[in-house]
């Protein structure tokens, strides 16, 4: 099946532009519906990285190191780089003997604005803390050092990615037919939109198998999962920041979902009270159309409420021109509606 | 028909997102080619600031207010608001005897990073001046001026929309079916993609028919045309800024194209030489994927050099992520090729 038209972008009257995507809901019964071809292969970038944390969990590596949730929300987020990621960050890999230098993530220009304007407004440059994935390196130097594992932690055929390939294809329920390198030089691994909804369904789905004391894999597999989404779910503004459409979002949801998005129109989300999980991929990589589309669904299902600001600021808000002109608005396409 | 995929972004060895879109190239004898299908009603938002400022040239409001083609080039732009477009701006207002708050485009930080900077560390508000259609709407007021009209130049109603709707209509070849309001507060009206493309290809078939002493008013018609398209060309960086597409594809050719981009994946193109105008749109609005495809129609069509370091800037050159790993590239799409 082709992609399913999902958001329409109206300017007065007439539709200007379009977005189309895949778009899947999985719960403990399988898959629940979907848009667009389900088996449609997606690189899933950040909205995976809460299954790139799981090998960081699962190993003992978080525990040994005294990671706590806050630790764990930033092993999962794209922040943004302002002064409550960079510094805990910092502090993370002081704790583990390691510095800024041993990420292998790049710099790049936090989008925060205060911490954008610090260093334009000082000439200096970005360090790698600032970059968005400075969470999920600073999990893998803690995975990395647990084991005496070389420092390259990003190269593809380092122990740890192949570690996380393998919980990734565990928990996709599919093998991956490859990976791309991520904007933060790390493998980013393909799976399918609904290999993704149903990894987001059984990390919805774990239950506490009551941590690292039990034994069983599995049981250690759902422990890490149930913990890696309490842990987002808990802590929003670490997982993105204050104005992010993530952050705002799993606030208006009060912690009983967390949500993530992903470069190139990627976003998912995890609901343990419905065992349910959704992922969905805008085919242009909208962003735009990602959070909008997301925000649907979650309302569709019953987990946001249709009043709440944020859904009118990610969906149904008149757009505005910068003389505070209403010019136009996002709209559901025929077909994908937020009424079940 | 529908839309045509145009353009595709590669990660590795796999798609990761995809652009469809609707494109016309038109010359003397009428449609050379398309993709997608050219009936589709668009808004060409900013791409048509040429057309927008056909009144101010054919009604002798320039000349009489002395403006030469720097000023017609800015009244065709869609700047960054850096000081070589600002300060000709306010210097414009000031020979009219009006000022920054005559305007009625709003205010919104400008792009270019030296006068952001500026702006952003002296924790001062962007003006007027600095919206990127700043030059548009100075037209708008020398026009107004010039007529008598009221000062609310950007409304519908006002005699100026409605000389610009007449113009929009003549050149396009077609009643527009509507207009929506654009970011500057100004109505965008609406065509086909086709019509676009033919209006451009009237403006490349211009001649000069002697500017304002000939009365005929298809010789005044002639004229504007040719005249705001050589001033397009000639003044690359009025027209955009540094490091912008337009600029630098109006540089690489020397002066012999122009060519404008507009919001919501919208480019245009007049070659005048040919008689060739082209006009596209991306339906999800991606620039990403709007200079992409018009670089590859440019160079399809003998227009710019395959070897050109532009071409690489905005379409094959390798994409890298913040460390300089090549992470993937822009192709296009089977079908949309540039060679002919």
């Amino acid at each position: 099946m082709p992609a399913a038209e999902l958001i329409e972008l109206w300017r007065g009257d007439m539709l200007e532009s379009a977005h189309r995507g895949h778009a899947v809901v999985w719960d403990r019964g399988g898959m629940v519906e979907s848009w667009g071809e389900p088996g449609t292969v997606i690189f899933p970038r950040s909205s995976c990285k809460m299954i790139q944390a799981l090998p960081l969990v699962e190993s003992g590596a978080a525990d040994a190191a005294g990671l706590t949730d806050e630790h764990l929300a930033l092993a999962c987020a794209s922040h943004q780089g302002a002064r409550i990621h960079v510094q805990r960050v910092a502090a993370w890999l002081d704790g583990l003997g390691m510095a800024e230098g041993d990420l292998r993530c790049g710099a790049h220009m936090p989008p925060d604005p205060a911490e954008s304007r610090l260093l334009i407004c000082s000439d200096e440059s970005p360090c790698q803390l600032h970059n968005n994935c400075s969470g999920k390196h600073a999990g893998f130097l803690t995975w990395t050092r647990h084991h005496g594992a070389g420092p390259e932690y990003h190269q593809p055929d380092h122990p740890l990615q192949q570690s996380i390939r393998a919980a990734f294809e565990a928990v996709t329920g599919e093998p991956s037919p490859g990976y791309g390198i991520d904007g933060c030089s790390a493998p980013n691994f393909a799976t399918s939109v609904a290999g993704l909804a149903r990894a987001m369904a059984r990390f919805a789905g774990a239950e506490d198998g009551g941590g690292p004391v039990n034994a069983d894999r599995g049981g250690l597999r759902r422990s890490a999962m149930a913990r890696l989404t309490r842990a987002m779910a808990a802590h929003p503004a670490l997982v993105a920041g204050e104005g992010r459409a993530c952050t705002n979002l799993m606030r208006a949801m009060g912690g009983q979902v967390a949500v993530k998005t992903g470069a190139e129109g990627v976003f998912v989300a995890i609901a343990p009270a419905r065992g349910m999980g959704i992922a969905l991929k805008i085919v242009d990589g909208a962003t735009r159309a990602s959070e909008a589309a997301i925000t649907a669904l979650l309302v569709r299902h019953g987990l946001l409420a249709p009043d709440h600001p944020v859904v009118g600021a990610c969906l149904t808000d008149p757009l505005r021109n910068c003389r505070g002109v209403e010019v136009g608005a996002l709209r559901l396409a025929d077909g994908f509606s937020p009424a079940r």
